[in-house]
């Protein structure tokens, strides 16, 4: 009966929306409300929500202060749309921006605003990249996810989502992501190795990109020592270096940015999913200066700088990251889950689960995706909001907001300990 | 010194924006406030604005009734960011969308959203026709835009923004559009030519992808006839049909759809820019039920269905396409338009400058870019936001709101007119 | 029972060649002997050769001089491989060409000795083009044919050979072939305007690649003045020309080189079929000297410079280039020719068929590949040789030896006018 | 004065060829004859031959039986060009192959003639896989060489030859050869662990393509549990398995294909280089009959099946592999060479110089380009020609004619020993 009336509620969904909807055949209900850590339904149930728009909603669904200063923004006839004509809007939020984050940071970069979205910023990046070295080849890494556009499927790793291409993706080369090839623990060898020898099949690459965290291939953290040999084969090889910190970025691993606890320098740096602050799109490539060749108007795109969506960046610049607070909550919080999966984890009868990620960004890993994915419908049922990633869809994501309250999560740990416990 | 003072106005964006930031050279002053079809700076300024973000705000800046909807919704904690999550707002804009604009036009499409541009929805075009044929060719037309991601790019003529993708565009031919070859005018017989002929070098396509008034590129409707040979052809060969109505669409040549007037059935029909409304970015592909051969999650994003978007979206259905009001003044204010436009190409003393478009997206062809470029900068110094358009900017391009008034309407033709005249 | 026995014949060539054999079904039976302009089978019956390899035997079957200076080579222990190693046939050949061709035509070229075959010679012309300007795109033009290894594909026009790549073709975009396209008669106009437009869609190439008279697309010849026009263009835009003289060069139009009614100076010309004199593989890019780019080694092949071809190309040049004897021959055998292929065409009585072509390289276009066909079995079955061409293969081509004596020219001619008359 | 007199021999090469050219500056002579092991200049100078035609001459030069063969042939008119008729000569080939080679091994093949190069053939085995399993990527390997064309350049590791293309090399992935990657050793399993993980990026592809010994990257030789393993896993993957055996094959190894030794039985082998027994071009592709699965015609090529080279072919197995002779005498020469090799390279007083190889392709490690250059260099002057191969160069590469007496090759070997300790 429950079935029924959700295939009624859906319906419209299964007439009119493409087969290629997703998320929507994973929970099966309509949606109507989101606040903090909780999504409500069109029947009033309510949903701890552990996935948070795939990072996008780190500050949890509809910050208060984050809407209020959009509804006096639109009651004031701010400009919603501006192309990437100069605004107030944007213009305070560089400036935030600037002093805010990178200031204290000691980083010094510029601003390019893209089409609002991750791949709209991918590809932006990759052209860039290629024009300032004038190479076409970009190096990527096993399990990474950078977006669905051909340039930037072309360096995503995901065979399901490069088949849908229709045309073979073209100018990537992927190397071994840390710990996915034994030998290469610690240090990118491999790459090394590829890159001194004149004779390996691949090219000098115009850049490297990849995610300090993978989030789709899985909840895969380098380590410190790995990203800085990295970045140190980068520098030695004249090799541009993308941090892609869309799904990582914004304080999901603890710091604003994931590469932080590394020390990285990188040349681009990609941020999307969390940059508004309540889900509104938006995306922002920094930029190091020297490398900002590019001729006014080259890339373009209608919905560059979206002013709507920096007001409230802007607003959750001001309220989360003036000093190190939300840090400090987000590396406490990220303990305790750790602890707690940990426990559930191993308390799996038949075969301990493992655990990865860093900061708030982890993954409870099942070995195999069908497991995973009847825990993943346990929880839903027992109302916790949760997804799967890994290339055989074997790991649960664990995203909550960075600002959920500890009674919350523990509830939301409690029904995937009972999801664990209760799989078959 | 009022350079002075705009110089000081801008100097944030000089130093931290990227160089590829183009309109804020154009326009350099701080726009902080729009409503309706008034530009506001933040000295207090006003323009007119017949550029409307190149046609995403097709019913003017802030629409109240809109806003009141958005403001609505975020009081009320409604889903912001939900992935592609069913929502209660997705369905509302589906269903609306079927009755007010489908269903009175007899058309039966699905609906797919993508991230929330127009590249992202041309890029899952590319994709699903590539995939659905098994070819790899796509058939652009000379000057067609449709977007700076990769895949777009490659069916997008502007040398200068190909040339910024650092790899050759891959998987498209281009054919001449309607008019741009003598003998190729009102059926597209070239195209016909090499299609019939097996030793052309043009492989048989997946999809030709077209818009019926081509924008960036210049402001050129394609004939009734043309459109209509084309669509035959495409059949023909079964060759899938895609419009991207991105610009054209949305009632900016008077019909909601841009291809109405031809009786086309496109395949597929692209829909971004003035889709929500009030500039907040949305795109939407539209796909015969056929063609919906996607896999659960085969083309994804973080930003799919942006549902404050979709909010002001089902508004806008709702205030201005239930009757054909808005459809008849958009027609009768493009002939007044094009008719003022006219005497004032005739009156330019050296050389006639021409009027082309359809419905209210006009162009004034000035032969030259420098031309056309003294008269923009005279129109904005003069109180008028217009742009320029066409593979040499030659062409001013003509995008007021369709709800613009006409007192406004004609205060923005005068100053176009006394821009042109005091041209040198 | 004529059947059964050729079938015999023919057991091992089906039993162990590969399904990719063509020319053994158009003749099936098996050739033993070859001299002048008769090929001979096993059966000793014997065929008039008007196909003469292709154009790869302009001086007929095992010329006997060269012949003769072949086998002493070999009995002297001559180098017969030696990579490409300094010989001393191959500074006798180029010292050879240099003089008998070169000079005489105020001509100069330095060589490249790439693989024996034309398709080695097109990808080596290619690579060197894109290096020597940075551009990636070659223009080829409708019906032209340069080869079957990927890059010469991707400006080969045939769709059955394009088909046959299993990647999309890259790097080459098609524009009409002189008489292609009405309005394009006599100069490259459209061409030109695509270049000349910035939003074409065609980016600026880094070379044209063309024959003179398209081969395989059906004996097309070029105008003097379309010629004149395209070199022009190509020099205004710096763009590199490739004369790919394969087919049409060493005298098959007259002339030594087929460009030179038109007094052209291409960057780079190809050579090879006809150029060893009696069918040995050899080719040969002549270059610009300013264009010399490579480095050393830079573009290789184990069979660069087959010595054993370079002497009897060697003997050829001798007998035949050192005065104007052959072309006058060429000139008059061609007027014959085309004079009788011209009754023969009107005598058809349902349609009348077209006579193209220039020099000794005609075609008798025959409107379908069906009625073609018939006319070809027809004449193999008569005693001739003789094969079609073209996008439907609907053109007979006619490549009788250059040295034909005019008896079994005109025995040739009565076998193909039987042929087309009976042709039911 | 030696050098005066060589650069005036040297002069017309200097002038009339291309930069490109490259062993004539290794070897600055005039080379005039060849008979077995030995090359001959314009002096009269003798030169002992361990290059032979990089493997092109495993029988030495000019066997007096093939070319008594070869002039029996010439001087009887026999067909010299056929394009790919049927002839007498080809079906003697295809017989003898199949009786001589092909049935003693239990192997089942057809036989695809290809424009004679080691590349056209390499070209035509790559569309064949990509058309037989409609995926575009192909697997090469570390320092693989397959050719300079642009389908045989993207399988190519060398990065030299990589960078003329002037297009990105498309379609083509490299992994790990044999012993390349420590933890690789004896079985690709990188390869085994990218094919399994659907999100490496590495898509499925249509082939492998590898040397069983690596020619040009170094004389790298596979183990036979590498190779078995790697046979396997095409075999589990549905791959096709290519063994580019041009260099390797005929003999150099010992048996007539490289592959004999691992029992390996690919679904395509490429030979051309010695197969025509006398370094007259000629190439081989050895079709799987159920992968013959080409249109008529759809790979073309003027030279396609050199009549004069299939004879010489034919004399080639008729003389050497009737028995197992000859491969005994190679592996017994082969034992020789390598411990004589081994005494060399140890005896280098800086450095201990390693051995590698197979049969009678064998390598010397010299860890340096340098040190190699300065040993070939002294080689030469000593009156031996031997060549340098690897990424760096810094392997000599020893590659005597099979049939070379004891005598000439341990004055070879006397000379190179000599080069090594006379290295300063």
């Amino acid at each position: 009966m429950l079935q029924e009336r959700q295939s009624n509620l859906l319906a419209t969904f299964e007439r009119l929306e493409s087969n290629v909807r997703s998320y929507s055949r994973s929970f099966p209900v309509v949606f109507r409300k989101g606040a903090g850590a909780i999504l409500e339904d069109e029947n009033g149930c309510e949903y701890i929500d552990f996935l948070s728009g795939g990072s996008a909603l780190n500050y949890g669904h509809n910050d208060p202060d984050f809407l209020n200063n959009a509804v006096q923004y639109l009651t004031e006839n701010g400009i919603v749309h501006g192309l990437d004509m100069a605004t107030s809007a944007k213009r305070e939020f560089m400036e935030c921006f600037e002093e805010i984050i990178l200031r204290p940071r000691g980083l010094t970069y510029k601003f390019q605003f893209t089409g609002p979205t991750g791949a709209n910023a991918v590809e932006a990046a990759l052209k860039l990249v290629r024009k300032a070295t004038g190479r076409s080849s970009i190096i990527s890494f096993t399990n990474g996810y950078h977006g669905a556009s051909l340039g930037a499927l072309a360096v995503t790793g995901n065979r399901y989502y490069r088949d849908a291409a229709g045309l073979p993706p073209a100018g990537a080369v992927f190397m071994p992501y840390d710990g996915y090839w034994g030998a290469d623990k610690d240090a990118p060898v491999y790459l090394e190795k590829v890159l001194a020898d004149a004779s390996s099949g691949v090219d000098l690459p115009a850049a490297v990109i990849l995610e300090t965290v993978q989030g789709e291939g899985g909840i895969n953290p380098a380590s410190k020592s790995w990203l800085q040999s990295l970045e140190r084969l980068c520098r030695e090889n004249s090799i541009l270096l993308i941090v892609d910190d869309i799904q990582a970025g914004c304080g999901r691993t603890g710091d604003f940015f994931s590469f932080e606890f590394a020390d990285l320098s990188p040349d681009i740096v990609l941020l999307s999913k969390s940059l508004s602050g309540c889900g509104l799109p938006l995306s922002l490539l920094l930029l190091k200066p020297e490398l900002d060749i590019w001729q006014p108007g080259e890339h373009s795109g209608t919905f560059r700088g979206n002013n709507l969506a920096l007001i409230t960046a802007t607003a959750a610049l001001r309220k989360y990251w003036r000093n190190g607070e939300l840090s400090a909550r987000v590396t406490k919080t990220g303990h305790i889950m750790s602890q707690r999966l940990r426990e559930i984890g191993e308390s799996n009868q038949d075969q301990s689960l493992l655990v990865r990620g860093r900061g708030m960004m982890l993954g409870l890993d099942c070995g195999t995706g069908e497991l995973a994915g009847k825990i993943v419908r346990n929880a839903f049922e027992g109302g916790l909001v949760v997804e799967r990633c890994g290339a055989d869809d074997q790991v649960i994501k664990l995203l909550p907001p960075l600002t959920i309250d500890e009674q919350t999560l523990q509830r939301g740990l409690d029904i995937l300990e009972k999801s664990v416990n209760a799989k078959a």
